[in-house]
């Protein structure tokens, strides 16, 4: 089975941290031993596993992806979000996390982030876990 | 099992749709949930997952792409295609989708591109779907 | 059952191939059909799969990157390594391989590369078989 949730949105780029709700699935799954696949079903947007204690690494993070990948006087794209789309292949639509013992097999400082790159709005995560 | 399937590129960068062959893939598998795993076995190609509507997105995007990583004049390696190694170590070589009622769970606008980033030549895609 | 292995890294940036660690993992698992899971526990090192065969690849890639994110003088985290943290989630922390016939399923050039960013130091691979 696949589960799904909400994320909201409030800046053009944004990273949420949602390793809590992947948590809460995999632990209802009741799977000691497995995978877990996230996948954001946007091409404007991404998943990403980084640094979850200091708010400081989102912060440079999304920056520095908004100046590496500013938005082109050449871009044809009539919806003017190429580099949102460039942003989302750059990081990837998708993780697969190995779950051991019933949860997730990350390090310490890992985190779980929906990535925005064409916000604010509202956003879907589908997961799936896989025994 | 696995399934392989060749791609024909007519330019050095080219993103080229490969989505309904992954799907043919699928549904002749039978398999109603898992996940399908995606790998390209080549070292300067990378496979994405991004809008299937408007071509100006992958116009954009390849250009970009070739613009962030150029052919830097300090690049050793012989072949002298060090930026398509480095692209396709950005985009990824592969993608994990998860399949539910026997189809790939993908956004809308979500297409799987084969991504050449050393063409034109004949390359070929690696599919194994997983129950 | 997961398996881990450590990496001992001797410069800020290096890609090291662990392929034939992962390939012992996979042989020992006896497992003849399925994949393998390579996860990577840190926030500033990668897993890609890229060229096996001559250095200079591996030379200009991280050399590239070290270009390509820099450390910008208005990054805030204290650590002074968020350029370390966006090199991770540009190449991602996670790969998945197929498994058949008991083998990866892996390009001719292809070999499996731990990413060190942040180093020089000790780090942790972790691998998981899933028949």
């Amino acid at each position: 089975m696949i589960h799904q949730f909400e994320v909201s949105t409030n800046f053009r780029t944004e990273m949420i941290d949602i390793t809590r709700k992947v948590e809460e699935i995999v632990k209802d799954s009741g799977i000691n031993d497995g995978i877990v696949v996230i996948h954001i079903p946007h091409t404007t947007a991404a998943v990403t596993i980084n640094e979850n204690a200091d708010p400081d690494v989102q912060r440079d993070m999304t920056k520095f992806m908004d100046e590496l990948v500013p938005n082109k006087s050449w871009f044809r794209h009539s919806e003017g979000n190429s580099d949102s789309h460039i942003k989302s292949s750059l990081f990837g639509c998708s993780q697969t996390i190995i779950i051991e013992n019933g949860k997730m097999v990350l390090g310490t400082w890992q985190g779980i982030y929906f990535c925005e790159f064409d916000g604010p709005g509202t956003r879907k995560v589908i997961v799936k876990t896989v025994a």
